[in-house]
């Protein structure tokens, strides 16, 4: 796997010996320099090559995480926050070395306040964890990426996902925090309250930036009563503007819909082999409803309406839990399931998101460009909110093929931001979208958000070399 | 008016005569050192004195924003930001002296992308001049503090008010922002896109800033469908927990009521005077729906339904639009209906938020404090975000009795901080929370707001003294 990964030798900093001497004294066996360790900790899910750290330390609770960044700090060496492994953009790639904090084994609900609608957890805590704990209170947990990623892990990137379009992102559900600085200090940010004017929004200033601020150790996020009633439906276009017209549509009409998903038929090809399914290979949304039976039942009728007069044909419901959750799977493993398409294959993945408006626009823009490509492509995504995945299937070994599907996916991307958009809308910059947070947010604002990482983390040791140089 | 206001010679920056020219070659007669409107900008809602600045300038537009803040940076001047002087807690005072740089005549409407249901403005447009543009459109702008205060004042204090419960507060409706920094530079923070990972949440760092980043110069807002139905009810109770536990239940149950407000005896006679209405004069609910006809009637019946197991007597409908609007203006004119309690009073207006479970104690901890009061008092709020305010009308001229007041104030901040609350749910810091502030957030993460303020004003010019000391 040799997509190329953006080291700079002159800018490492390793782990000296007395660090890792140190470290050893703090965490025991739970520090390991193991070749196979790092390699795995100097990886995520993106087409990147492993880039290991120095050193990897299990932590267990908030004060060993303050203790590992204190010794990393008085050493000037970085520090990379792990938690499942499940980012997308090379966030967890140890470009200038150093020590990756393993948050796994901080995995404790520390409370479920029902009566609030808040839970508090560790940041190893994963959302299916999370919503297994939740079973019995009637709540849950809405913000679904597909992976079953961890709660810091979506903090720190701002995930969002298939319901994103009715419950918000990590943005709006993460009520307060408490993080470790780069200094080595425990605060927090924020309370339970539902809103609040106190003071600058730290909170909303932690998410989102992907462990260069500081390290998340604890989450208190928002929870939502289970809807009474819950259906999904799927509907299939001849035309891809009929699919995203209908989900335009069902939006501008305010229509609540919990999640709307847009799967072109090389998608839904790879999902029908991978899962098992027979769904229609061509042009597919995939809803779901919540609701009282009353409000669900009206909001179907009404997305049927629009879809039929946009052309949507075989509306397929899925009332059973056992189908709901069958389809549910087969769109979240979408991308398992697209990488079948070419075994041996990595996924180059785009994550633009457009104003609604413009959706049907930078879609089938989106899809012109891909025809152009000389590898299986697919397009599926979470439209309702503007935001759509391309995924470009390269061999990890053919650098010609990576260098122009990257330029396809840059033609994407910049399609995406001339319209208002965003280069990314839940994965993240990390180190592949470095150049695209540029283009997208200028250089005032670059400039802007370097000024808080230089005031927040002088010597630069909170996952540097990620979103931005500085 | 003599509420002690926290001015220290030593601190302040006067305007000296070669800014003045300065500006008044800039902004020509929209400069003025005139006694009469120095007064007015140094002044809010708040019980405050007025400390006017050195002087005003009326922006027309972004780049005269600049070029005065430009110059102000230049002399290391103090610049305040002017909406239309509705903040509630001395954000306004030129407590360092300085310039207010007053932006009510920068009220354009920018743009109203229907499709994308989004709007952008000058920071000079009120909430409703915006509904107002918005009338043909089938969509409105939800959040509503009361107050037509200006957008760009509504960012600054992070504002939410009697709809938040459904739609959010600022925070979650601004997408992005056109910000004029510390040093005079025009940056954007954000897309038009409904949601983005891209880099740090400069946006949202700006919404409750309270105007010590920078000064907001455009903002694009997210708008929603008008619904289809609409209603308003009111129903009574004997007995403040009756009350309360409805609110609990109704939010716990995810009934998704658009409004739900509470007032206590004292506000409802207060606001029965004030607005001729009838209402029996005992602690009272208001209720609003939004949704289809069968949602709203479902919704209602859930509410009334809770209600009367809670002891709830007299639920009334008010589905004509005159009914509902006289019904919400009583409310919206709550405020000034409550200072005719005590004629020629001023009110320090607590703004405490609490996790939801702890809003009975919370609302009835605060009744007991408030019963020690020498002088009228009442309560009301958004309670379905565990959010009120005590108003406690004070004879601006008795400082013992301010004294006293901010005394049993600051029990009632205490009390809510103590529930993992905040001190202020919508109204900002200002001056009057900066102790209140401290307390909740606690050493490390006001040192950490410092720092971002160092980072991004070094000679502390943008509204300083406000939200902390520095």
């Amino acid at each position: 796997m040799n997509h190329p990964t953006p080291v700079s030798e002159a800018l490492r900093r390793p782990a000296p010996a007395a660090l890792i001497d140190e470290l050893r004294d703090l965490f025991g066996e739970r520090l390991s320099t193991a070749t196979a360790v790092r390699e795995h900790h100097g990886r995520d899910e993106s087409p990147f090559a492993a880039v290991p750290p120095d050193a990897v330390v299990h932590a267990h609770d908030a004060d060993e995480v303050a203790a590992a960044v204190a010794a990393c700090a008085r050493h000037r060496v970085p520090v990379i926050p792990y938690g499942v492994g499940s980012s997308l953009e090379g966030q967890l790639l140890a470009v200038q070395g150093g020590v990756s904090i393993d948050l796994s084994q901080m995995n404790r609900v520390v409370s479920i306040d029902a009566e609030d609608l808040t839970a508090t957890v560790e940041p190893g805590v994963t959302r299916k964890q999370l919503n297994d704990a939740l079973k019995d209170t009637g709540l849950f947990f809405p913000i679904d990426p597909g992976a079953d990623a961890s709660i810091g892990g979506m903090t720190a990137t701002r995930a969002s996902g298939t319901n994103a379009v009715r419950y918000g992102s990590m943005r709006e559900n993460v009520l307060g925090l408490e993080v470790v600085t780069a200094s080595g200090e425990r605060i927090r940010t924020g309370t339970r309250a539902r809103k609040s004017a106190a003071g600058y929004d730290l909170t909303r200033l932690f998410v989102g930036s992907e462990g260069t601020l500081g390290v998340v150790t604890e989450i208190t996020v928002r929870l939502y009563p289970q809807p009474e009633a819950l259906s999904a439906a799927t509907v299939s276009f001849r035309s891809v503007k009929g699919a995203v017209d209908t989900v335009i549509q069902t939006i501008q009409l305010g229509v609540p819909v919990a999640r709307s998903e847009f799967l072109d038929a090389a998608s839904v090809r790879a999902i029908n082999a991978y899962s098992k399914l027979s769904l229609r290979e061509q042009t597919t949304l995939f809803f779901e409803f919540h609701g009282s039976e009353a409000s669900v039942a009206e909001q179907a009728r009404a997305v049927q309406d629009i879809a039929r007069e946009n052309g949507g044909e075989d509306f397929e419901w899925a009332t059973r839990p056992e189908d709901r959750s069958r389809l549910w799977n087969a769109r979240h493993t979408a991308y398992f399931a697209g990488l079948q398409m070419r075994p041996g294959a990595r996924a180059i993945t785009t994550d633009t998101c457009v104003p609604i408006s413009r959706l049907a626009d930078s879609l089938i823009g989106a899809r012109a460009i891909l025809d152009r490509a000389k590898v299986p492509t697919a397009i599926l995504g979470h439209v309702g909110d503007g935001n759509f995945h391309c995924m470009l299937l390269v061999d990890p070994d053919d650098p010609d093929e990576i260098a122009e599907c990257e330029r396809l996916n840059a033609e994407i991307v910049r399609l995406a931001v001339a319209m208002d958009g965003t280069c990314t809308g839940e994965h993240g910059v990390g180190l592949h979208k470095m150049g695209f947070l540029r283009e997208e947010a200028g250089d005032g604002a670059i400039a802007m958000m370097r000024a808080i990482k230089r005031a927040l983390d002088p010597d630069d040791i909170m996952n540097p070399g990620k979103i931005f140089a500085l």
